[in-house]
């Protein structure tokens, strides 16, 4: 014997977390039935209550809980302007900074051949879609800025009218507040080719 | 407006496991949502399951089903014979190595004035009960070599009547397989005060 089997079920069932293996998630098990009992059960209740009643918006993708999102809900914002990033977090990064007055799509991922994911299961047609429908002149490419997230913007961009459409990419460089010794050298080369004049 | 009020309350949610702070949690309920609805299902279900029906050994106090768990439930181990040990992953783990044929007594955490946690939280009542009431002659303090562990087990040593129980404690040395290279200061001083003769 080892453990009893709810409880090796438990452990089993905590592994769908990301970055949680076997060692941690006994650890979550032990942590929850010990001394959170509480937590745990709003844990189960908020997972079933996510799982029944939160969708993706109609236009944008993001998680929502009715059909639009309330961005895309909000008439008021400027519809010329759409920013592409590849998940809610990004897209509630933006939104913080508070600047941004377009919609967004979010593409709840970025291409990988190697797993599998083509143009379809990020919603690329859709994408297309929009930017007719709303009329909008400029995509903001603010996939990550990776390997997979540039392909994904090129792959977009690809597929957009350049007629019509204006594409433009978030700045590169040195982070605000960042000490220049702590930046790697990809950025850095990034941010002495983008030099601009000094303003004074 | 940044995220959905029910993703809100589900990162609160998934902040009760430990080791997760807001940022993992965000992670996990957008990897959830997105990827593996049903595991997360599937988790939802499991929290509910194990906070139904797992409860506590009456005997040894670990995580069990029904009333005894299976190693108090099993009448053929040496009942002179008890281990002390801190959590049921640590019961497992000497399971596991397959050698130990007596009981267990789970404290489920150790002595901790600044936390609040005394003997009576640790069940040490019910720990010199079972002694008395399965004739233990030999008890085995394997809680952890930490300054707590060693406190608790001190605070138990105590209690325990020297006439008829002997207190032993498992050794402290080199870990099999280990390089010495690897092996901290404190192991290292127990591995050479506790050095026997070479058995050749």
């Amino acid at each position: 014997m080892s453990l009893s089997p709810r409880l090796e079920a438990l452990i089993d069932a905590l592994q769908c977390l990301p970055g949680v293996g076997r060692k941690s998630a006994q650890r979550m098990a032990f942590q929850l039935l010990e001394r959170d009992r509480s937590g745990a059960g709003a844990l189960a209740r908020q997972l079933d209550d996510a799982l029944a009643n939160i969708g993706r918006c109609e236009r944008c993708q993001t998680f929502a809980e009715d059909a639009l999102c309330p961005v895309c809900a909000d008439d008021r914002r400027d519809g010329s302007l759409m920013c592409v990033v590849e998940s809610p977090a990004d897209l509630a990064a933006i939104e913080q900074s508070g600047d941004y007055r377009g919609y967004y799509f979010v593409l709840l991922g970025h291409l990988s051949p190697i797993d599998g994911i083509g143009p379809e299961d990020i919603g690329v047609d859709q994408l297309l879609a929009q930017i007719h429908e709303r009329g909008v002149t400029e995509l903001i490419m603010a996939t990550n800025a990776t390997v997979e997230g540039d392909a994904t913007a090129h792959y977009i961009a690809d597929r957009v009218d350049p007629e019509t459409v204006t594409i433009t990419r978030p700045a590169q460089g040195l982070p605000v507040g960042g000490e220049l010794g702590g930046v790697d050298g990809g950025t850095l080369s990034h941010a002495l080719r983008g030099r601009r004049p000094f303003a004074g």
